[in-house]
């Protein structure tokens, strides 16, 4: 599965770079074009892309048209991806305000919260009181939702959420959420992404030093 | 340098769980509890406590205070860690309140923004004209910034981030951002990770189907 998992995130970040690539007006792309754009190696790139039967040009080169062709047979077309949050506080507003602004691939629908006083469906992005959850999901076919409430209800929701169906969990609380059979979870902790890099920068400054 | 980071990635989090179970009240903690909240197997806690030289009770489990003073010893106290964000609508707005709401660890002290009429130096987090960045973070030592511009201007931040003499930068545009010698980069992507979720629960699905 880490293996899959990994050549799923390398395809996502190709369609997404070779979708920006032709925005920009380019028709013909390199491999060392998108290895530029993804942070990926270009014989990466080149591995992955003959590993899915993309062909290059004789002169070397894909036609761009062709790669976003590519990837949406393999993908699936780039439908709006829609999900819901749980949790209406500050840093639910906060996610919402982010993720919804010029994005027209990832949209928050809704939001659920349990405070009654926090609803309100006249928003861009309406607020629901969480007991509508598990309607509002099945009749919009959404099973993928994020996290956004305070810590020690965060594992309470959770299983709501699982036993409403979800299947897909974006988890921004700072605790840790254990994986069920049959979801998914990832966990986004800035914290823990800026703690690792002052740990990394103090390694590298330590080793300059010695 | 990949296994380096991982461990100091484990370490990280072992320290914040070790953090929240002392809070909690409890006072002598097992590596299945360290499991349990940190999302590791028990045995590689074991086996990273053991090559930190963290030693158990005869009985199985550990001081809690003990674990605290060792991982303060090892990855030193924990003070609150400084950063700036670069960018400040309506994204480094999000970020700013998600970051500091309840949060003593990492605070984002300030924000710099090439718009005059955003400076504001009497919030709570202040707002300077980005031309004041190089002496600010020298003057407060702070090596370790957050991008949040938009993306056509993403690189000239970088650029101009680096030269201030910056070593550490979370990235929060949805570009890649090239490492160069002396600089580490995080990325976080939002839309990556919803993507992420949305294709593995698309394979999980299809192949119940299959």
């Amino acid at each position: 599965m880490a293996n899959k998992s990994e050549l799923a995130k390398r395809m996502l970040k190709y369609r997404n770079v070779i979708i920006k690539l032709k925005n920009l007006g380019i028709v013909k792309v390199f491999s060392d074009n998108i290895a530029d754009t993804s942070g990926l190696s270009s014989s990466q790139v080149r591995k992955d892309f003959s590993s899915l039967s993309i062909k290059g040009s004789k002169k070397g080169g894909y036609q761009i048209q062709y790669l976003v062709d590519r990837f949406e047979e393999i993908l699936g077309a780039k439908n709006e991806q829609k999900v819901i949050i749980v949790g209406y506080g500050n840093i639910g507003k906060a996610i919402i305000n982010y993720q919804n602004l010029n994005n027209d691939i990832c949209k928050i629908v809704a939001a659920f919260d349990i405070d009654k006083e926090k609803t309100n469906s006249g928003l861009d992005t309406p607020v629901y009181h969480i007991s509508e959850l598990d309607s509002f999901s099945k009749k919009n076919k959404i099973n993928i939702g994020i996290i956004a409430v305070p810590e020690e209800v965060a594992n309470e929701v959770y299983e709501h959420m699982y036993n409403a169906g979800f299947k897909g969990i974006l988890n921004f609380t700072r605790i840790h959420l254990k994986e069920i059979e049959g979801i998914t979870i990832k966990t986004i902790n800035i914290d823990l992404q800026i703690e690792n890099l002052f740990y990394l920068v103090s390694l590298k400054e330590q080793s300059k030093d010695a």
